[in-house]
């Protein structure tokens, strides 16, 4: 509620339109739903742009077809990320459009919005086939908010040349997801490539001295390339979120 | 053991009252019940306030049932914490009165005393919905030692207003428990806004660099906030225990 | 700002006794002042019970004078905590009371509130010698918060009885703060000792493998007595004001 | 070199415009100086929209001048960021127009663009008053490379009310640049009020737990709002030339 | 693609014998084949000596059996590591030719070329008996790869002399793999015994304080023995491929 | 194979009582029996005092009842550690006498040696119950080596009057093995108590911030009780073996 | 105090001998001399055999000076470790008797006990050059508490026959003191060449991945030789002390 | 000392060519010499190719001199790495030959091999221009050692093309030593490049997460391309030697 509205409110106090305990309500009331164990944010769309998206790890099966509910209703889509299949098969009694993307564990109930055709498109880059799951999250979460997405996976830099040759691929996309796990050395690559900006998903692809993830992490943190940030590892669902976010805020 | 004690034991001696055996007896003897693998402290009540508690993780179910009974035949109640429903199981066969918090993983065996009305309640709060169990333990340790708690759960700071209109209560509250895990900026966050001491929980709630807590628990320890104390990743229950010590000195 | 306040706020505007402008700047205004630097907290004494402290690490001389000030002005006292000894000489000149702890590193700028004397102590404890200048910034800052302390140094656990015939006094505590280092048992000992809560602080005196007071950390946070909470390393800081809350509260 | 270029200089060699050796070299020729000990990158600015920037821990002074004078000379104006006063009295003799920013620890070899009136501005936040130097890094970055940018500094999370009060003009930023130490808690509270997309920047204010900055990291990597992604440890650099980057492809 | 073929195709174009589409085409065209969620790089053997090596871990049956079918047929032999018994029972219906070595998970699909019989062996030795399968991965690759190979194992620091009666052997080695967990003394050792390079192989063999291999790792890269070199924890394959890869280029 | 040895070796060659070939293969000779999975250590009584034992972890049952074999023929006694259940019912069936230690996961082939009447005990101590198996690791290890041992259990911190009723046991100990997970505060304890050498071995028993035991190890590495040394965390084995070794010297 | 010497006690108060008053000093009074900022333990050489150590890191000259004369008046010897020259000029100064030794920075207040000649020496044994001054602060402790002291250095696993000529040298020490730093795997070569139990102390000396003696630390912990035990990086003095004891108890 | 020298040894003493002392002597007597705090390894020449190096970190100026003398003297030439101006200052007076490598900080005393034109060389190759003092370790390792080196510095992956243009050059060095910091990926790349076995150097150059150099070796250790091994960080010795080991092997 910003100055400019609170003045208005307070208008219609003294002008009578509005009572005291009218105002006293608009002022306390917040546009959440309490559930008891979730409390659903409802407001979250008119302030950062999307609606409340549905975690699922550490949710009952139960807890997560109530709160899909409740945000689908309002917002005419609910995305849920880390969702099970045990969890899918439930919601497809629940909800009658409900659409599972198994490689990406998620779930997306109701309808999606048509992606803009003439909006440029987003880039997501995995260095391996291992790292596809993490990239479809992305992907689908990207796709999820409207925006466009072109797939280039598998061009790691143990072979250079593969990546080399979707250069101008590249150059097109409006922002770049590069998935790697291992020694993450991707996101640098692409960095010193392109213009883009980058948002670089460290995975937890690898074994040993990757300590899970961990050093992809760290190789990404210390990018010599100028335009790459990060985010937690695994995380295709914030790299595409933020992907998603700065397209559509160009529009 | 303290010196007027002594004073009056040693007049015992001398008074012809005590034979040197007893004193030399009265003196070695500590009040502890030696079962072989497991010595249960019956002074903890007298020292600390609070009888012994059943930590059952690394216990076999027959190990925690006859530590519980030796607990609860003095002092009428005795808390389990980490309990399965295996434990439970062979617990509900062997007492006539015994509780299971299931999100929580506690039994409860025995009666535990009413909360006092009078008395302000403890404020247990969660960032998400998957910290509930580890504020369960919490809320139920506190309840078995007789304080009244109220919960707010799932009110992270990723939606700050579901936060901020628990404020009133949460001022009111004598000591509040936050749980969180994830990046744990909750208990800052809530140490910024009210008067009453915090003790954070972190929880092993999140994936990646969270590494099993350790993101949420360097969070609470670096909190800007200044009357913030942590415990141990997923410990509800020292919190619990630490806020109704708060409460019960308090009165 | 609560819902009583809000009704009587618009109860003035209605009645006229508040312009609209006056109550767009009430309910606007926040109560702290601008530095450009630094965004002095007024409001927090109302909020947490103690006016904002200034943390003189990474502040110039002369930002650390203007902050404490402006504190100072307002709320009769200022903490400074991790001042050197050159703040102090230019604080000497700047202000009519100044008093600067040299061991915890604390200036106090001001008067602060003489300590309760019918309030049972706060017993601030150490393992070693080493500990003292932390633990004493625990103690400086419990009585400018106008506590009484008591304190009991170098008695750690290599040499068991100097805890022990201190064991009453710390039994009449209403809280005990424990300082210390290398690997930090003191803590867990004094706790299953007595019934008063116990704040821990882990130190960095040690080497090796005490990582920088890390050993003594997770010592603290693995605690298996029940009554204990932990804050940063070498924060005396937070643990006295924490033990200090708690004095606050009870009376 | 895209396709198009390619088939043109092609044409050229069947055309008998160019000769066999000339395309060879131009088909090797790449747009880089070699000092030896460095090779300046002059096709940067083609490639990722901003000339090399000079990073000038572990160079020597000459090495840093010879190579912001190589810089400057094709590009108009040279970033020097971690510049030490040394390096910076060398270079004043050196340019005829150079500019030290001394908190930033950042030096502007030539003349900057001027920022477009009509572009939204960054905004950088800090939570402190110690974080302002790597806020000033990032700002200084983002105005050398043309863009406007809003400071807002010491709002963090110990004092809510602080950063409520700048939520308007947080949200008319194209892009928040959040710079916090200690805890980090900052950058997922203003992901959780705005819409625009938040660069975190964490930095190694702190002290014990904060381990140099890895606290406030793995906070911020673990945010659980969604249009946040991080940088490395105290890189302002990073965080600013990200968020110009943003701002300048939306043009 | 060289200078010299750069020119010779130069030449084609400026002689008519290549059309322009038809060097725009062998200028684009790279040497991979594109499975969609692969691409196979059947450069690498002129590049790097060996065709590409399948990493089983993280792709489908039918993603490892495709990957080495696209190898097999144009390098004769396709080496797979991290292999399951599952995709071998697939494979072996699918390929004529195919081997499995249980404890090495490695599985060659078509026909390695002979060793030859002139070369010095590579030695692979282990600290101890659990250290057998990675040593078995780096012996089996270096088969694989056409070298003769020398197994000696469980020869650990705790009884010297078991390694020391095998000295003349291992002096005679080209070079050696020295596998081994726990405290991975080994590799010093060795490359204090013997003029041979030595390649260590850290295993995540031990438990406590070995933390899955790291204290093995630190140890190697810690060598005081100055010919040691370390590739990632249970990484046979990368120093049997190393090893080979100093065999083959010798000769 | 000391001077004295040699001097006669080679007098026997002079005075032509052996044959070249017969020093030759004398001093080329080692004691080890070669499986070729593993080599027997059979000197290794000679050189330490107890024969070869045997980890099981990461061996086959079949490899596992061989070297056991091997071992036991020659020195009447096999122990092997980490040894599982199934291990052992393929073991019975193998050898005449052979036992089983559950908690421990320890098997012993053939007939240990008497423990001397005469030698003073070993102590061993846990903090709590859960710590038992790994104390009696290093108690039947002790044994099996001839030794006398008096376990006392569940003795930890949070109940010190516990442990002090043992205090004179303690005192009468040859040397006392401390066993303790969570904050491992138990051996600084004992360390200060008594003047018995104390071998403090951590525990895995905890969770949250103990990390596998990476808590109580760092603990007691920084023990401030000065006759305290560690050994890898769970490694019952290598303190009763070593505790075995003080006490079989001392005779 | 043991039950002995109570029933004695009680019995005097029986008696008449002792006045209530006097039994209850007795029973109260614990040997230690209370300088404020320290408790000197009195009672320390009767409980674990040597006087109390002073640490002098962390304290300042004159505390040093205090403890040391404490110590020094009742006991005859006072050993003061990690002790700087600075130090030692100023107790130059105040003791008539004190010695300064240099490399080990150990000073000792008074006059140690002679050696025995008839009990077997410790053997201090180096990997390094650089790791003699701990090797020395292990040698200078066990010679003040009257132990004969034999010093192999610099005889790392690189060159292993250095080590090798010193066997029998190793064979006939009582206990042995392994220091070293990088690496540290001559404890475990060490451990496997003889029968007599092993101290381990790990270094920091080296650089990168030794992370400041946790390589070596970690080495020593998973050490394969069995009669391993391991003190905290750079721990001389405990090291030194725990090979006293068992050396004292023996005789 | 091998077989065949064993039995040549052995027909002299029963020729009566050889006395009994003499050959004990000889095979006691081991090629060392013991200055006290060193015992200098001239064996080492024999056994591994070339003379001790001496690491003068932690060393005296005396101690180095006496070292390096006593090398120089059988062996021609002695190497120093972390050698300080001031040991040089010395040392300059102490010997009639002797150079010193500011940047590398390596002294060589005496008259290195010249290199051999008809080998080919080892490329160093560097990131940034940062790294080219642990780049210039190795090449004078690799030089003194008699090998051709050829450096190629400042070729990181944030502007690739300067690495592409050198790709000829890299395909015909031997063996390429890759130093980088930050987040290391030029290894990976350079190993999918050519088919050079490449020694990988992490640095401690960069800030923040890649704490002194960790993020570097993890990137190295994870490595996506085959032909890679790693030395620790900032070894630019070890990896000089280690190439210098496989070029003077291959002649």
């Amino acid at each position: 509620m910003n100055e400019k509205e609170l003045t208005r409110l307070l208008r219609g106090v003294r002008g009578g339109k509005l009572t005291i305990d009218e105002a006293v309500a608009k002022l306390r009331a917040l546009p959440f739903e309490d559930l008891g164990y979730a409390k659903v944010d409802h407001h979250r769309e008119l302030r950062t742009g999307f609606p409340e998206v549905v975690y699922c790890a550490g949710k009952t099966t139960r807890q997560v077809i109530e709160i899909a509910r409740c945000i689908a209703v309002r917002h005419h889509v609910a995305l849920c990320t880390r969702c099970t299949p045990e969890v899918y098969a439930a919601a497809a009694e629940a909800f009658p459009q409900v659409t599972y993307h198994e490689a990406a564990r998620v779930m997306v109930v109701g309808k999606p919005p048509k992606p803009s055709a003439r909006a440029k498109p987003i880039a997501v880059v995995t260095a391996g086939t291992a790292d596809v799951p993490v990239a479809e999250e992305a992907a689908i979460t990207a796709e999820t908010m409207g925006c466009r997405v072109e797939r280039i996976y598998d061009v790691g830099v143990a072979g250079l040349h593969r990546l080399l040759v979707h250069r101008e691929q590249l150059e097109q996309a409006e922002v770049i997801v590069v998935v790697a796990g291992m020694e993450g050395a991707l996101a640098s690559v692409v960095g010193g490539l392109v213009s883009a900006p980058v948002i670089a998903v460290p995975t937890s692809v690898g074994y040993g001295a990757s300590f899970q993830g961990l050093a992809a992490l760290l190789t990404m943190l210390n990018s010599c390339a100028s335009g790459v940030t990060v985010v937690n590892i695994d995380n295709g669902f914030g790299a595409g979120y933020f992907a998603a976010l700065l397209v559509k805020r160009k529009r």
